[in-house]
């Protein structure tokens, strides 16, 4: 089968390697998408991601695609089932695992990139990571439930309540999926910053952000109750506490490079009793996720942008490829 | 009667004022201990504690009395009852109050910041913010109802488990109190950080730290689930961000200047998921103080280190009396 | 002025009567609308609703209408500015009050309870109680913030989750609400049961539920993560507890009478780890009902199926008129 | 080895079988204690535990030991180990772990239930339920981590303050340890029933609670803001909802046979706005039960009232031995 293996440092080919044979709790997975984000990035430049990628390695964490095998103990999944796959393997034996917080372990394994992932035309993931997608959702769409997923738990961590307003700072992919959760969660009004006019204006119609903000040719002028950072820079975090009004809650989901810092004004944190929340990746929520983009709640289609070949994703990883939206990788586009 | 008066910035005199007359609604207090704390060195120095302080007032924010004298409406208080009094009155028309977080409002109305406290020897306060003490709880103890209330308040805002490891860092009364505040409520584990040896040594006799580490001579060496910054410099609170381990919550409970900073690493808030929280005073809490000083579990009379008269409060808000611990006022030593 | 006086248990007249002047705290408003529901009912029978009603009084517990004048006191309101009113005044010297949970006193005081409400040309009320109706939403619609109020309370008193399955039993108005509450908070399958197959296809198309169950004809098949009885007798009680799932959340909102029980299996309480949850009015929920109202995700107006006149009350009250659905009572429709 | 089998419905024998071999993924533990409790009994007599005993089985779900062997894979225990073990064994794969509520599964597997447990000298079980017991903690008092983790999952699902007022139904093993477990999480008072004045009032010196009710011959005569009814029996249920006060919360621990019912009033539910709970097994508690227990604030060893030899445990079972108190089997009394 054809694969694009990372050999190392910014090296990736194509070759030819032997499908792989499901393990007994395996499900081995035919694959018709698998989607591209900032960790792939960081992985193919040599930065860790929720863990380190050891070449050589095929990479691909958000994926769907139809089950083609199972292993003998798998009882859950048959050969033709549409599914998902979340990357991530939690060890019942670890000691976050063992008080409800399995994202924390130390060793965290990860289908894509400790392991080999949805690059490539057929994938293996143990049956505990394997998803059902309901019969409405293309499969295009389910490859991005590991994204949404990193959403649903961020929104998880703050409270929610109808009457609060909430700014999500940066319109990436990301953004865009925090202000669709919003509103899912019951948050009435979400406004929305970037930095280019006619993005914000084709966006503010897609995810119906009530007000979009372009922060280089205006200010944010209202405080709110939640803000979700969703860029990683010291310029949005330290704004991203400016604008929070009394008790606000700060997500801080976008992720620096690892030297990097922002300030906080403590007396700020004191009067306005504010609570700054980091979020790691997405435990628990492929089922929340899987239901909310079923309902059409969280509607990606419209947000995916580019559908790569396996041959052009070098081109998105070395930053070659510049056009902007999200990216799929299309491994088989008779999968529906 | 005889009432300490904030007549400018840095001046007081002691005044004989009139006994106040208490309105229907109203509570007159004839004041045992009125406690003192960093809030009354802010608004002795013409800063902003909770709210501001327009002089001429009487200071006093920690309040413990015997009821004198009732008004109208008043129906749960008579002559004679042992009291404590919260501060921080309410307002129901606030928009904040109407989202139950009363403590955010614009304006807060408080004994003792803008309207007079318990620096005098009788003070009025509206019926519901006045509670009975209970009846193995000396005055002496209730006069810091408040102060433990801000700390029940801060730890609230924390999930707590028993098997958590905590830190307090910063030995003042506020960082004593918390690690009472955390054994009672559950965490097994509790250490202290401070500056001075000795006064260490003493303070795990009387809190039941399970370790105290001076910072000046040696290193925290642990990661911690829990960590209370209790002081409020920037170099302790970047240090309670980096000690905090995987799921850390961080309470900055500590209040800088206004100018204030620190410093955070964006990174470590994604990969170790951490929250950072601020505490504002302390709603809806003094049942709770009370209920957990009446049992013994949070015992302040050990940590009540001066007890001064009226005449000697200047000296402890112009820094000239240099005595360590807890400072209370006796106004009437005889009420118990 | 105009006003419906309860005059005894199953009495009432149109008198005409003073029209109040504000206390300083107090706002005259203009009533518009006035809800009628199972409450007035309750009141016009002699029974107690969340308070008893002592006759000679004005019902009307679910306004609407225009500001005609203010205490000296009010900041927050002027004469013309379009308000709710919830009807529902709390104690800041109420010990339940005093640890965060109001609604539970004792001697609740309420608007068109225990003081004149809304059957009557201009009632008034502390301003603590009074809301801004946002521009976008009808004072024909706002009246019912205090009905969808005490959804929002229910259905926060529940742990929601977008996969959740979700059973509403009982399609009056608050059913209704419910099915549209849970869908607003986020869970993406909802269905609802009732007794007649056109008036739950109506309420399908109206309110958005995933199935309809005719309880009469049909069986409930399903499990349910969520159920919610909005009926008030044995039989839905009990069913409700059956068809809950493992790890079900039962709210019993629905009111039987005061004499009225219902029977629990405890092996299926320990072996599904079920919560069965009460619910007591509407405590600080009128900020996030009146924006849920605004937006649309509530929307009232087309289960409004009776406009009456004052005279028109007492037949609904007492039995006489029988048309179904939700009535409010227009005391001046020129307001909108 | 020496071995107690359950060989049918209400039969068992001391049988010499081979000293299990551990798998990859398994510990091999050589007992030291394993304690007897209701499930044994029920599973003994051929009803359900938390699942089905199927003989020819071993019983022993309580367990503590020396770890003698390990697994290949196993990489955070070796010979010697002092170890506690938890009988259940999740699923990563069900559909109820995957939303974190893993206890619920279908087909829960535990040691002592569906595979072989402590009442033998050596047992197996999976690394990730093994618990390293903390070197002030005797493994005598670690046989009983799982009902401490019981209790503990129980008072999670309910929220406390320390100003509550807390009783305990029932003066069984259980009911005692929530005592302690109560006043561990915070709460400053808590009272116990029971119906023996000579055992209640050394309860009370064991546990510290505030006050004892002998129900057969005194009336309760206080409402309680948490109320944990550790009976199973229809009249101390209903007693329970009976004296829950406004806001109560009630967890139904104790279990009845599958077909008892206990009865509630739809109004007290309402008015009272109730929270009535069920509590099943021990979901990710372990860690929580040995911090409580090696601190101290759970003593478990003062309670544990009968040491038993292996051959004495069918006396326990049939009911023959009718002394009171918790029982636990000594297998190797040399391990501490
Ligand atoms: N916590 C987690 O588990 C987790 C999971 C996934 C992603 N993340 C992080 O979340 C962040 C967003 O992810 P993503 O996939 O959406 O990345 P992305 O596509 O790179 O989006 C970032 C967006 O921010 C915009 N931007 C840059 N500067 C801005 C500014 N000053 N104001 C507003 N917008 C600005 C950029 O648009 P222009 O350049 O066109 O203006 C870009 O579209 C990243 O930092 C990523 O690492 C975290
Ligand atoms: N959030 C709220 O609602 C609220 C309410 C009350 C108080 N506070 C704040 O909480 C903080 C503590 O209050 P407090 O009354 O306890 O004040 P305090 O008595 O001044 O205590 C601060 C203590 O920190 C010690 N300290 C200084 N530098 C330290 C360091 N590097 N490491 C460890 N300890 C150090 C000081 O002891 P030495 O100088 O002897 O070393 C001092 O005892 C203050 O910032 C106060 O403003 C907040
Ligand atoms: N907890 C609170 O704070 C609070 C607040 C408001 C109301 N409530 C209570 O909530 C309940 C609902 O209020 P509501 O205003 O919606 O009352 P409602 O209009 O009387 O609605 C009850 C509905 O239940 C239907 N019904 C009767 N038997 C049924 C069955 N076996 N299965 C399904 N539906 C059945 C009735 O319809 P048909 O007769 O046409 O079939 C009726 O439409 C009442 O008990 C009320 O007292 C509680
Ligand atoms: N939910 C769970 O996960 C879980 C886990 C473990 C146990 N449980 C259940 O919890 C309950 C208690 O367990 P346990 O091990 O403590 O059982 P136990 O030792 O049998 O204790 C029950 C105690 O209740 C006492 N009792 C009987 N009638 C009473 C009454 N009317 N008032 C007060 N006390 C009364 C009995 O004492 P006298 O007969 O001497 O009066 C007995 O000591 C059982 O129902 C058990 O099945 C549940
Ligand atoms: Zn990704
Ligand atoms: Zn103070
Ligand atoms: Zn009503
Ligand atoms: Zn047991």
């Amino acid at each position: 089968m054809k694969a694009l293996v990372l050999t190392g440092t910014k090296q990736m080919e194509i070759q030819d390697l032997d499908t792989p044979t499901p393990k007994p709790d395996e499900v081995l997975v035919k694959t018709a998408y698998a989607g591209i984000c900032g960790t792939d990035d960081a992985l193919y430049n040599g930065l860790p991601g929720s863990a380190d990628a050891v070449p050589p390695i095929v990479l691909g964490h958000e994926n769907s695609g139809v089950v083609e095998a199972v292993g003998a103990n798998v009882t859950q999944f048959k050969k033709g089932d549409r599914v998902a796959v979340d990357p991530n393997i939690y060890y019942p034996k670890d000691k976050y695992f063992r008080v409800d917080r399995p994202q924390l372990a130390e060793d965290l394994s990860a289908v894509g990139v400790t392991r080999d992932g949805g690059l490539e035309e057929y994938f293996t993931a143990p049956e505990s990571v394997v998803y059902h997608v309901p019969a409405n959702l293309s499969l295009k769409a389910a490859c991005s439930t590991e994204p949404v997923s990193c959403g649903v738990h961020g929104v998880r961590r703050l409270n929610l309540q109808p009457h609060y307003k909430a700014l999500v700072m940066g319109d990436g992919y990301m953004g865009l999926l925090f202000v669709e959760l919003l509103k899912a969660y019951g948050v009435q009004h979400v406004d929305l910053t970037g930095r280019h006019d006619d993005k914000l204006a084709e966006e503010q119609k897609l995810t119906g952000a009530d007000h979009v903000i372009n922060t280089e040719s205006g200010d944010i002028t209202e405080e709110y109750d939640i803000v979700i950072e969703a860029v990683g820079r010291p310029e949005t975090q330290e704004k991203a506490i400016e604008v929070a009004g009394k008790g606000g809650q700060i997500l801080m989901f976008g992720v620096g490079r690892p030297d990097q810092t922002f300030t906080v004004n403590t007396y700020e944190v004191f009067q306005k009793e504010l609570d700054i929340k980091g979020s790691f990746i997405n435990p628990y929520s492929f089922d929340d996720s899987l239901a909310l983009m079923a309902s059409g709640k969280i509607d990606v289609e419209p947000l995916i942008k580019n559908v790569l070949q396996l041959n052009e994703v070098v081109g998105k990883l070395d930053g070659s490829d510049k056009r902007p939206g999200k990216s799929v990788v299309e491994l088989d586009g008779s999968l529906k």
